[in-house]
């Protein structure tokens, strides 16, 4: 720590991103990455010509893009903000509308990075804990005075709430903001943006780095009243103004458009994690019920820690996540089927073999 | 604006990007983007095998690139942290140093983004005038108890600090904080990085946009200390921990290790440069003492507005700032001999052919 930082970040916790290793020896489930690479349309969009444009700066309003996510959702243009990755949408969404007296109330268990940045707006951090079953308690949310962060489905439990969840969650918070932080959404759920119509206190929050395989282009956005995303701009502008840049509009523009591909994939996922689901079940593994391209899944006569070590020592990259009740559990990436039947087999290997 | 928007944000203006027209109808030079396409090698590095990789998560160190930056400048790789443009790398620092207690100091006449930061952060903004000629007055810097911010060229002036007087400043200033803004250094300029030896007090901040040919891409970063690159990564990981995408960085590394491609683009832009002031001059011109890849040049029978909108309504496109002391000059960015000669040739056509 240098002696400029100031005061109120010294006890800052930053979050920790899921290991990356940079060599490619590991069948990596550990950052909720796609099997499938982006759509060929993709590949197509990135011309050695398109390259060549780097010269220039991007639009900063990312026009193009914005206007076929806007399309996709059936909704005006003026209603969605890009950013680099969902996380800086987030930060936004935070730096704009939350600070002491304005707080965001979000589950306990959930994405790593709602506390932080609550950290970083220096508003008290304000959790609510999930039932014995860990599904998230609605009721414990409404009129709370405080606006209502969800990721849905939420991580590392894949546990989705119904879209009537979602509605109550905006109707009896009238007043204050409802984020639905959608990122893993298209793998079984049903995405909030229709209620938007209805809710002008209401965010929705996605990303291309899961269902549309653009984890490294960094790609994500939100969706929301015209006058809320005005709002976002305004920071946006005083932040980060070209903050998408010219091959990420392109690549998202390309994915989003190739809905064939997009169906494809998705679907794939979908079956493979039932089949994994199904298979670890046999073994014995208790796996929460997922809609997400990852399983939470524990067993009994193993921790998390040692089912993560004993897979990475074979090879397999897994999450786990060293915080009360998430202990006897990994959460699994759903990567093709070939990658989780060595799965599979790797975790009847040290089954077998007990060290 | 929504009813959610707090309140020290109510008045807050954002940064107003130059035009980006999305037609090609325009001689471009209102941006100091460069008239050269990236190195070769940035082509062949962004290849459609890299373009498929987009599935998975950038590695949030960008280890690579970052040794690349760090290896070209003889430091560290823990002095360097990489950014999503250099406007995000200046935002982490106004971030993590700057608060109502520790203001930032900036000249009056400078980038733009300066006192919007300043807003941002909740700080009183602090400028100082340029003096009569338009260079700035480096004894209005010092002990003044607040962080510096200067950028080295300035903007839109051109005008470059030697080496002598940022070490004063540095020398001058410490327990405080002497920001360099080096965004246009490559063009003449004397980059301030073999300074951190010395002095713990600087950060250089630098970006790939000008003289790298990757405004588009999105990528700058910052040089200073170990103890203060680490603060920032602290907010990084608290903002947005995967901020520099996969293929940017790719490109970055490619760019900085072409240092021979760099070399002739360099120089030509300042071999145009001086064609250019020249000729301007021969029409009646001011033009200030530019070290970057822009000029600033007003005449006595015209101000900077009737300047940019002749030029416009004629195909050229530049700067113009509706502000005290540079309204009666454009800002005109260095491309190409062939786009250089198009302008003067405009310029000539509008002398001609008073409206």
């Amino acid at each position: 720590m240098s002696r400029y930082l100031i005061k109120k970040y010294k006890a800052l916790e930053p979050y920790i991103p899921g290991e990356q290793p940079q060599d490619m020896r590991y069948v990596k489930l550990n950052t909720n990455e796609s099997p499938f690479p982006p759509s060929p349309a993709v590949v197509k969009a990135l011309s050695a010509a398109e390259v060549k444009k780097l010269r220039l700066y991007s639009d900063p309003e990312a026009r193009a893009l914005t206007r076929a996510i806007a399309d996709y959702y059936g909704i005006s243009e003026a209603q969605v903000l890009c950013g680099n990755g969902s996380d800086e949408i987030l930060a936004f969404i935070y730096t704009a509308f939350s600070d002491k007296e304005n707080g965001m109330i979000y589950p306990e268990i959930s994405y790593g990075f709602y506390p932080v940045f609550s950290a970083l707006i220096g508003e008290p951090p304000c959790s609510v804990p999930l039932k014995e079953d860990y599904t998230v308690d609605v009721d414990e949310y409404l009129g709370r005075g405080k606006h209502v962060v969800i990721a849905n489905p939420n991580a590392p439990t894949g546990i989705c709430l119904s879209l009537t969840d979602i509605e109550r969650l905006a109707e009896k918070n009238a007043g204050r903001l409802v984020i639905v932080d959608e990122a893993y959404i298209d793998f079984g759920g049903e995405s909030a943006i229709p209620l938007l119509k209805k809710y002008e206190n209401l965010i929705v929050v996605q990303t291309f780095s899961k269902s549309r395989s653009l984890a490294g282009a960094r790609l994500g956005f939100c969706a929301a009243s015209e006058e809320i995303i005005a709002d976002l701009k305004k920071i946006k502008y005083s932040f980060n103004p070209y903050n998408v840049n010219r091959l990420t509009a392109l690549a998202g523009k390309a994915a989003i458009e190739d809905t064939e591909y997009f169906g494809k994939c998705v679907a794939e996922i979908i079956r493979v994690r039932e089949f994994t689901v199904e298979e670890l079940k046999k073994l014995g593994f208790t796996v929460l019920p997922s809609k997400a391209n990852f399983i939470f899944a524990g067993h009994a006569d193993k921790d998390g820690k040692r089912l993560y070590e004993e897979l990475k020592a074979r090879g397999v990259l897994v999450r786990y996540f060293d915080k009360e009740r998430l202990r006897g559990f990994v959460r699994i990436t759903i990567g093709s089927k070939k990658d989780m039947k060595t799965l599979i087999q790797t975790v009847k290997e040290g089954m077998d073999n007990p060290r």
